[in-house]
């Protein structure tokens, strides 16, 4: 009998194994999860297994309260972290989490990756925030759901909107990405890594290279998702 | 029946394919024109369409008012740019614009890539120009024809020739490329790559590199491209 | 008839040609042995062969002495280093030897590679040590011999476990590591060269950036390697 | 009727391929030759052909006067500096000439790559020289006879050997090198860009880093090339 999660494990399958074939995780690195809105639950990576053996079937289900809900295998140990960013944030459909070098060499350096170009505004406004490493206290608690925690108030503290900024740094630990599907969510981290790889570079060429002027990162980003954008074919 | 476009179609497809192939782009970024002089249209990549899925039967074709004349789909956002140049630059085959890696680092950094070597002048004498940002003015208007402007600009401002210098990065935005047809276009997008890279490499290792003296950028230059060239196989 | 140490030479040959795979080595650098703890002997790949002409017929294997016990050709020529190990620290079942470009640069830079990351944190959670060139005496002896215990003076110098520690750079030369078994001593060359190239990272966007907090150091180590850990399926 | 060169067409043909096969070149830079000192000929690249169309018998023969022997195409422009050197050099079977990034990065930056570890010393013993850019003089005369002058004179000049240091960068243009074969030739040229790539990361990790100590430079230089070398197995 087919299982009633089907739709989302595919999904999800297909946008983990993309994470090797971007060249964005060795081994066993990183994880990509796809929820259904309806059910309320979502298909994760199982812990720890490398993607070369990876198969739909081995896919975890779990719901928002981390509950196993099908699957034999024991889910990604960064499922808490997900389920708090799904009840939190009700429009997301898929989130993305990798350890790409350049992405996590800012991390780990606890800077934001300044908005220096169009290939950036293209995706976003605001510089890729970097959120600070957790407080001691939390990280003796419960730290994957802490994890999620600092991400939103990383995004409260800064005024932005997850809607508009879907990616984020942890500081010392890498970067989380999210968006409509699994597969946009692994898009954004791809976008990500280009674009922190794209910044180290500016800056070492230029440490005074100046951010994008207000004016073009409106036009970029206007064109492709504003009102009246006029890229790609919708 | 036969598109009578079907020859710069094709060119055109071909020369786009390349991008990728070349790691000059990820997912959609990037698009190649090729022109037919005598009809005064382009063929060019349409808009937001990912490479592995691209067809010969999806490249448009405008003319140089930016009329569309053959196609189902909507072109390349940056359509108006090609339409500029071309009708500016009477000699010019085929246009690339990427957003390499190397190529984007310069340009956001603001600066002109200093002909450091006998491989940047076996291909140009002068550094490859960078053009500044444009003024806010000139991007709330008619942006991407305006991007054409600033390139021609830039090259009278400098005094320096199209049919000489084939490359130029835009300020925070990324390089254009151009030549004789699509294809040398795009050996121009990852030839200027490259130089980006050397030059990037070069000041890391010692920040006061000298340029090349200029008995060596001639001789290189004239070697391949003078009167009596003796490069190659004509 | 089949050799009694098939098993071992099988492992080994499958663990050295994951070297190239994974972009650890060029040409005939590197090599990777496995032992048999029971027969007190190892298998090792032999000196100088490419990768692509190597069989499991010609791994060589030798015991803790340096004694040829099975095998035509000669044992790589870091095979003393190899033995001491298995001689001295009696946990290690597999020992990989690679010129990764970003170990070798920290090597060649005599640093310490910092924790600067919680992928760092998931594999150990000191700083990866930099054991310090030979003395000029140690050199003209019995070289590979002491390579050896050059690394096991570094561990008790520094009060390393090298249960928990799997690697090593040795100043001026490379990386070692090693592990449960030769496959798990490559994974680790792996994950270094990856920490290798996102501590230089780190530093080259920010010179300050700070070491991981120790509580986050232990959770990271802890949840996968604790006695309560939860990452993985076992 | 077979040639009677077949045999060094053959063996520059295949070394020429292993160019792009081993990332050091794109499109029609680089080039590599194959002597036969008993004819007093060489098999070299014909000029400016790509690499994926190159064939057998377009490889051209030419004697150490330049005077071309058998082939239908142009040979490569830098013939008369392979010709100046097997002339020069009665050892040489082989020559690679490749525009490889890091070393052409070191060479634009005018300096020698220094001996940072044993990596380098398993090769050579020196640094690898970086021979200045020639005056204007003898750029304006007959350039590539010349550009094997300066690599003699550089040689002389710092009292170097050419058949232990099979290796030199040309100031402002990029590495050639050199071996018993092509096929070593183009060895030497892969082994120098790693050896370029590590030292230019090693002093980006550590701008003090100290260089090889002597002791270390003999003894790993010795166990492969000394008269007692136990690497390899002949």
């Amino acid at each position: 009998m087919k299982s009633p999660y089907q739709n989302i494990k595919e999904a999800c399958y297909e946008a983990n194994m993309q994470l090797p074939a971007l060249d964005l995780v060795v081994y066993t690195f990183g994880n990509v999860s796809q929820v259904d809105r309806e059910k309320e639950v979502f298909a994760i990576k199982p812990s720890g297994v490398p993607y070369e053996e990876l198969q739909v079937s081995d896919i975890v289900v779990v719901d928002f309260d981390n509950q196993l809900v099908e699957g034999k295998m024991r889910p990604s140990s960064d499922t808490k972290t997900h389920a708090f960013l799904y009840k939190s944030w009700d429009k997301i459909g898929g989130i993305s989490h990798t350890h790409a070098t350049y992405s996590v060499a800012w991390a780990q350096a606890q800077m934001d990756i300044p908005n220096f170009g169009t290939t950036h505004a293209d995706h976003l406004t605001a510089d890729i925030p970097c959120a600070p490493p957790m407080s001691d206290e939390l990280i003796q608690g419960d730290y994957e759901h802490m994890t999620g925690q600092q991400i939103i108030d990383c995004f409260e503290s800064k005024g932005l909107s997850y809607e508009e900024v879907e990616m984020v740094l942890l500081g010392n630990h890498g970067p989380f990405s999210w968006g409509k599907s699994a597969e946009k969510a692994v898009y954004n981290s791809k976008v990500m890594e280009e674009l922190a790889r794209m910044a180290f570079l500016t800056l070492q060429i230029n440490p005074k290279a100046p951010r994008l002027k207000e004016a073009l990162v409106n036009k970029h980003y206007e064109r492709k998702h504003g009102k009246n954008a006029y890229y790609g074919q919708k």
